[in-house]
């Protein structure tokens, strides 16, 4: 019998507690699932960084801890956990991703917004966008969400540039990685995608400098995390043109303040970090299937390298 | 030497010209194309419906009219029309209606316009879309376009049903057809995306009783022709939320009079006949194929059944 803590918020709870249990019925694994274990007799803890649990020490038998985020900026640098750590790659979270990702693209690729925001009977059939091929899309961080957007991008016609920090190889994308391949992959990008983790390293990619390596009049789409956008150099590069429209998901500080000036810019569309989200039925079946991993002495998977911090 | 007439306005002239004879030279065929040429020595017309040869009947030795759009339905009737006609299927034309279309598609699937329309500082976090898997999605008309723009949103996980007049198989894609398949392939379809011609047989086909067909709240896509659908039946489904939105880009009469009700529905979307359009590059290399096969013997591609009107 595995004693399963389940630090998250309740709202949480009510979602997972049965996808959970199923799952762990499914594995044939016999736990106890519970919101509270007395912490020297945990052995595993399905975690998100806004639960009740912020002090690993005294979970001495745990043998790692199971994020429910894809993210784990908020809990990386957190000097109490020693137990491995392992972030969620999850199926559903994936697809979410490449729809929002696709869908946003395309809708800055053929302009669609034009149409949406002008419904005033003035018929503006003057311009069409040039094909998908003809339109070059970058996207920052191509691990497994990045890639599976890109991917989706390359099937649509789209020439895709990624860019991670370490040589890659993925069909139909051209694989840049380091800084002379962030360059590269930038310059005349006309749409760019972030989705990179947070880290000290990735920290205000998108700044003045390389925001003007961008096409002139090219598209910033984030769904990354919102420190990896210098806030202030994005305005002025809306502002000057170099930009035409930026769609962001992420903030450094969320939700948005009302008086934040992305709200009242013409140029930003702001979404409420609603890119992807994890759903129980899948997720549950991911964390069952690491934690059988880890009782069968396999190494786990999605463990998070904890000094390159992601 | 073959006389090719180029009858279509001065504008398309402009941009095909060059492209075409690009073409003709690389097919080592020596022709004379112009817009003005002796009726009885034409030996093939570039035709679009609003240029200006509405007669054919001079036109004794021309062995095929060749249509630089992809409907026919304003040629199809013409009784002075007795050489063969072909209509345009061009990679480019089925590339951009495929951008289109999914771009479409995603931005109702994922509610885009909330927050594209809504910019006010309010966070709007609670709702995510199911994952494309649960969104049911039909296509009336699975020829060359539904064909294509059905295998990309397969390709991002929605359930595809395609219906035509013949029984087809298209990987991937749940393929009924005829009055029954209808029937089907409307049951709880929540977007629907209409592809067929216009002839009299796809008259009205969204009409009261089959809009009742589909899910509650659902989507109306219309890249096809205006005719195919009943618009005071539409703006009634609308108005009782049996369809959530609609987005048009063909209608009755083009440009959309400026006092249509469409324009002014908060949930309709009206975009002014953009969704794809030929590009001279890769629809002259088209026409041009289908020359030199004529000129071989072959016979031609893209023929219009004149009887079923496409
Ligand atoms: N908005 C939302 O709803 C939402 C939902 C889920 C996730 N997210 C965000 O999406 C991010 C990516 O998720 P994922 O699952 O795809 O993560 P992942 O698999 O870890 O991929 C991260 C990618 O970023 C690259 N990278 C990291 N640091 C870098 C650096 N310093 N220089 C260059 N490349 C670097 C990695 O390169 P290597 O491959 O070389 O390691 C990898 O390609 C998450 O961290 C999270 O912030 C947002
Ligand atoms: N908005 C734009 O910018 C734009 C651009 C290009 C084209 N279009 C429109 O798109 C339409 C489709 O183009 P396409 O190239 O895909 O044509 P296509 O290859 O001829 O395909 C037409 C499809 O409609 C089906 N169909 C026709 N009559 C039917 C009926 N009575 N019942 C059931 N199915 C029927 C056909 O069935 P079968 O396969 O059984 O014959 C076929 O699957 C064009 O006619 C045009 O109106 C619009």
């Amino acid at each position: 019998m595995l004693n399963i803590l389940f630090s998250a918020k309740p709202a949480a709870w009510d979602e997972y507690q049965a996808p959970l249990n199923a799952a762990f019925a499914e594995a044939g694994l016999s736990v106890n699932l519970a919101r509270e274990h007395a912490p020297q007799d945990v052995d595993y803890i399905i975690f998100t960084p806004n639960g009740p649990v912020t002090d690993f020490r005294p979970y001495t038998k745990t043998k790692a801890v199971m994020g429910l985020w894809a993210g784990v900026e908020s809990i990386v640098d957190n000097e109490t956990l020693t137990q491995p750590l392992c972030r969620l790659v999850d199926e559903s979270l994936t697809a979410g991703m490449v729809e929002w990702v696709t869908g946003h693209t395309l809708r800055h690729h053929l302009g669609m917004d034009l149409h949406i925001l002008h419904q005033d009977g003035v018929w503006r059939d003057d311009s069409f966008p040039p094909v998908a091929a003809k339109r070059p899309v970058t996207i920052l961080g191509i691990g497994a969400l990045g890639a599976a957007c890109g991917q989706a991008l390359t099937a649509l016609g789209f020439p895709v540039t990624g860019w991670s920090r370490n040589p890659k190889n993925i069909t139909g994308i051209r694989c840049l990685h380091g800084d002379d391949g962030l360059h590269e992959a930038l310059t005349d990008a006309q749409i760019v995608i972030l989705l990179l983790p947070q880290t000290p390293d990735t920290a205000n990619i998108l700044n003045a400098d390389t925001l003007a390596l961008m096409a002139k009049g090219s598209f910033v789409i984030n769904p990354g995390r919102g420190p990896l956008i210098d806030d202030d150099a994005l305005l002025a590069a809306l502002d000057e043109g170099q930009i035409a429209h930026a769609t962001l998901d992420v903030f450094r500080i969320e939700p948005l303040p009302e008086d934040h000036a992305f709200w009242a810019h013409p140029q930003v569309t702001v979404t409420p970090h609603i890119a992807s989200t994890t759903r129980p039925e899948t997720a549950a079946k991911v964390i069952v299937d690491n934690i059988v991993r880890g009782e069968s002495g396999l190494p786990f998977r999605y463990l998070v390298d904890r000094a390159r911090g992601y």
